[in-house]
């Protein structure tokens, strides 16, 4: 079997030394120095434009969970099976990102930052976690695994999928339908949905304005979901009282951007999930074994969803 | 009944009502505008000194669960029994208070924030849950339900305590033959001790200098617990890597004071565990309640320890 790997990362050359340990009898290219050979499966990400151009493959892995910007790819083989990277400790770093926000928010740690800045000793008035409701908005494997982990923690916790989702002791909200609903009881609204032509936008001074008034932002999606101007004007209005942004329209943020420097945005560099490379590549490893067996694969893309 | 009610707080008369409810049919008067009758017990908080001049009472209840001060006035009635506040909100509040500092440590937030303002895109490695260890020195009431919290969160979680305690999942070690071996892998340490004479000054550079490098402290017990400058010199020399403090050994924290501006240092207003008063004057009228009926009633200080 002969493999053509290619990363936009750094640190290519190590996650295939990493992938190939676990793929002994297999052949690797590295691509751009591997020529024109014909390879049995890509595994890629972010591939540049190009790319495709006269390949084909039986198979495409994708090495992470988002296949937006792979899609995109005109050149991209329209009848090739693309999988993609299912948590692989994705989703317990995301319990964490969201739960720090959740206590930290239901605490006013935020707040008590902005006063040790001025050296300010002032109590706020405590309230209580049962009446503090977390939202999530996108069901997959990830929103799941964070509604389960913060409903454990004592939160009351609902959530919002296109498609109908039932999770133990999590209030499910479906479609355009039960959007509004899940909306107006949710005090911190987190988006991991992933994006689509349809989630781009997605959180937009409509949709933002139907939370309670003193409502916070996670957003840990993708950058391109989110209005950067009406969410400002929310935050400036003081309907929303804070954002925590771990993604951006524009990877690395400038340092001019204005996210930067608000003093209610919390800025962090797309960390909300990191790729452990190791679990990435042993994941990776099991999928092309069971693909080349002819055995089913789990993380196929349906590409008229876009996830 | 009669009551003799006083409180350091600005809102002594609004408590007074909350428990004035809870018992109708008691007599209260409220300090220091009550002349010199005979009252059955005391509700106090903080009282100033000569509060207990010429004063005898069948019963002391404390409105908070630190009685340090209390035991301090040289005029305390010695054989009066006295009870403190058990929980009352208390232990929710500190469990998300040491959650999100375990989590925040945990995923370098306390990095991202500082290098938010500077507006530097950096990604740090992620560390695994599993390899961040919670060490919980005072296993009473509280610290035990914060040690249960974070195990279920799946945190590893060790703790100390003077006198051996048992907690599922939770590593314990006892007095000062344990000490050791509890600091040497945790990676972040959190005092909820009492303060007695023996704790006063427990956190300094002898202690502090056997946790691992690179290692956190979250201060929740009484600010008298720590050695400033040990804490100081622990974080300029890196062996500890950030601090984040709750209670000071004056507070309010003089504006001029050091930990305002130390960038590896967290001030919170002593807002760890806030008192929910409602639930506060539920629990202080039950004991009362219980007490004139001549039940046994939880929470009695032993003097000798001092809590």
């Amino acid at each position: 079997m002969k493999v053509l790997f290619q990363s936009a990362d750094a640190d290519a050359q190590a996650s295939l030394d990493l992938l190939a340990r676990q793929l002994p009898q297999a052949h690797f290219d590295l691509w751009p120095q591997a020529g024109g050979e014909a390879h049995d499966v890509a595994v890629c990400w972010k591939p540049p434009p190009g790319f495709f151009r006269g390949r084909r493959f039986r198979a495409i892995f994708n090495m992470g969970a988002g296949v937006d910007a792979l899609l995109q790819d005109p050149e991209l083989p329209a009848a090739t099976p693309i999988f993609r990277l299912e948590d692989a400790g994705m989703a317990e770093q995301m319990e964490e990102y969201v739960a720090w926000a959740a206590l930290g928010y239901l605490r006013n740690m935020d707040v008590y930052v902005r006063q040790q800045e001025r050296a300010e000793w002032k109590q706020l008035d405590p309230r209580p976690r049962e009446n503090f409701s977390i939202g999530i908005m996108g069901l997959g494997l990830l929103g799941q695994r964070v509604a389960r982990y913060l409903h454990a923690m004592g939160f009351p916790v609902r959530g919002w999928n296109r498609s109908e989702r039932g999770i133990d002791g999590v209030t499910c909200y479906a479609g355009e339908a039960g959007l509004s609903k899940f909306l107006t009881d949710t005090q911190m609204l987190v988006c991991m949905l992933p994006l689509t032509p349809e989630t781009q936008g997605v959180l937009n001074a409509a949709l933002l304005a139907q939370l309670p008034r003193g409502a916070y932002l996670v957003s840990i999606g993708r950058g391109l979901q989110l209005v950067e101007a009406d969410l400002l004007d929310m935050l400036d209005s003081g309907h929303l009282a804070g954002a925590l942004l771990d993604v951006m329209p524009q990877e690395p943020l400038p340092a001019d951007h204005a996210f930067w420097r608000h003093p209610l945005i919390t800025v962090t560099p797309h960390i909300s999930a990191q790729t452990l490379m190791e679990a990435s590549m042993r994941q990776i490893a099991e999928k092309i074994d069971a693909f080349m067996r002819g055995e089913s694969v789990s993380g196929l893309i349906d590409r008229n969803k876009g996830y």
